[in-house]
């Protein structure tokens, strides 16, 4: 009985498991836990929200932990389900996993918050709750896909990048030498200039730098204009990637003889 | 006679009923009056316009309620012509489907103006109004096919949106961090700080809010960069899903036999 | 003579009649003409130049609009070469043709300024030289095939364009709501309110104006996250254009048997 | 054995000499120098750093302009392994060839540094180091790939500048005309008005110049949607040209048969 209850268990945990679409009831409340977990890590930064409010959000962290727990042991206890981790030492396998390491290091924060601590390494260590939402990652099968369409162009975007990277030296290199004078606090070295290179190459703007001389801003009105290919560039790379990627996926059927005829056409 | 004009009535109101290109001369007056009504709305707002031309634009108002209000009872009286509302209590069903309800609900302000009311609650209601633009909606047929091809694409776009939330988060404790102690009104928490990062990610960039650290300002930097990754994917997935749905709507006519030799390179 | 001098002269200015890629001549010089008389029209209005500086500039423009006095004159005289101007009344017609009427308003600044006359609206007179710029477009055969694939996808930028404006609409009722009282110059109407939305929706992000209460600060986020959505669907169906356009005008001469098993994945 | 070792050389610092994947030893090592004699010279500017830093900075930036030296001397020995240098006068050939000279000029500075000189000069000419950064360029043989793709896309991208060239001269008269009296130094000329118009039409909007007026906020509201269309159109233009580009370069081995079929629609 124990053995359908471990199975059972294994199919409502493992997304992969599930044969039916979507998510599985249990890993559904999983991620909205984690989901809300998350908001109360991002909300409890907040001070203005008061001293009762807080501790409400400390022992809904502690109820939130002891259910992330609980699922960490059970994963554990049904890790020899998965056939990677039938054999022996699975679940000792499984526990030092990637994902298990993950669930753990997202527990540890949660219990530290109990016991007390240091100040400001447990602001920092509540943080780490963040990486709960990492676990969303294995939930989703399709991210997966788009995630590949992507990195089959990483060449692209690395090219993209160093050319990006050195328009940037060379804008800040310009304002340097124009602005830096008149304005040593925002140009006054290439390093300070790149602060303002860099909101305007990603077209960003804050305004909070800005060249006042006629000639710095003839500069950077190039640079603005440039920084329209910097974003231009990804975007059309992605959208190069995702034309190619979306295609296949929705014809798996395919006759041969077609896919002969038209194979040149098609990726 | 009263059947004729029934007819007449309904092939002008009913943009599928309606053979000729483009929309009846009946509706194009009322796309008219409702961007009108739209505008008069958006006008009312404006204090500094004076009372004379407040009180002009609260009677045009009623004038264009009353428009309203004839076609409303005009649709119903004609909802019969439509096969689907031909049964019994055709024009009781009309008036309970979705579009009458709206109908209904944007004529509602113009009347409760009339009757005067609390300020506050006249002031939401008559921007109910705005709802009439919804109405456009069905008279576009093409605008349906554009929905249709991002809606094929949403998961791709929920995707995006999930990892500009991460990005987000991330951007959002960074700057906490390293912002928080020296600018506390600004990045003193995680949900203060996310108003920098938004604006950031999506490449807005107010400059009302921005880091001074020096450290601050490299995660800031690293922030904008993604930001473009952030506004390429959706731009990305759009050109994706366009390029496919825009080549069958050109080829109604194609040959059976090219169109399956052809087939896996279409879509 | 004449006939030959008359035929020689049509061939360097018409730019369909140049037998050989690029443009005649005669035609580069107009355009650096062109270009140089819309700069200096450009330069005219800057104050802090100094009196010879703008005695100079003057002087130039009267020398430029001699030039294209005579390139008018010349124009009507050869306007019979055009086979659609060859028969009778062919330079009146030429005369009131939209090209011809258009050389003559730019014309007519240039000598408004020799004769004198009521400041502001010379000032105004001035810049229509700019209007100059608008025939390089005839010069140029290529960008009508970008403007062609553009247009016929004029549909698909409307319906963007009617839910951009719905959005806007949508983003400055709720912020009017939310901070209209607060900050009554900047949101106090649904009208103010716009010029925040606009500046957000289209990313651009000022910064003048922005919102200060929590609750205005999450309508923007979300306001700004639409913004996306807003500047990808553009860049999409551009992307989605030229990507058809582009690939038939690469391939003048295909053979029609290739052309006829490979065209439904042409375009 | 000098020729063996000369043969080594030459292996390890020509990219396309290295049968295996990716780069040497030796230019990996040597990337990695140039990236850090760029990072050095962008540090050198920081005042804030200290005489100490900034001594240690000039013995390092010796340091590496000694082994760019010899690298320069060691390129020279080894051009006749280069088919292209194999005949006689090879090396001086290679050494008044591009390649050579922008090394040779990017190993100036480090010792004009040791020589001392006039300040400002000398500010100037180490930023000719970054020159170095140039020459990642002949390591990678797959951004000329993206280079080409764009560059074979050059008339579009034309014609997309020019376009945002008028709208960007539009812009600027009609703020000029309804903001230059309120704002003479932000609106007060054409000129002055353009640093507006291109940091709306570009998106950039740093916020320190905007229209108080409502005609002018309703001109720059225009502005700023078709500014959309200027970051639009290059992003599209990049996406149509990499999909194209993208293609061919996965399949090498089509069969002919199949190729001659589809070939319309390759590219």
């Amino acid at each position: 009985m124990a053995r359908r209850l471990r199975s059972e268990l294994y199919r409502q945990l493992e997304p992969q498991a599930w044969r039916r679409a979507g998510l599985s009831p249990v890993n559904r409340a999983l991620v909205a836990l984690i989901l809300a977990s998350v908001a109360l890590a991002v909300l409890e930064t907040e001070p203005s929200l008061g001293a009762a409010f807080h501790r409400g959000l400390g022992v809904a962290q502690v109820l939130i932990g002891g259910v992330f727990l609980a699922e960490y042991v059970v994963r554990i206890w049904i890790a020899p389900e998965d056939p990677r981790y039938a054999e022996r030492f699975g679940r000792l396998r499984y526990a030092l996993s990637w994902p298990a390491l993950v669930d753990l290091l997202a527990l540890a924060p949660a219990f530290l918050l109990v016991g007390g601590g240091e100040a400001y390494l447990l602001r920092m260590a509540r943080l780490l709750r963040i990486l709960r939402i990492a676990r969303l990652g294995r939930f989703s099968r399709a991210s997966a896909r788009l995630i590949a369409a992507l990195a089959a162009r990483r060449f692209e975007f690395a090219v993209t990048l160093a050319f990006g990277g050195v328009l940037m030296l060379l804008a800040s290199t310009l304002l340097y030498l124009v602005e830096g004078s008149g304005q040593p606090e925002a140009f006054g070295s290439i390093p300070r200039a790149m602060w303002w290179s860099i909101a305007t190459l990603t077209t960003v703007g804050y305004g909070d730098v800005t060249p006042i001389t006629p000639l710095g801003r003839v500069f950077a009105g190039a640079t603005a204009v440039v920084g329209i290919g910097v974003i231009a560039m990804p975007a059309g790379i992605v959208a190069a990637a995702l034309g190619e990627a979306m295609r296949p996926e929705r014809r798996p059927t395919v006759r041969p003889q077609a896919r002969e005829d038209a194979a040149p056409a098609r990726n």
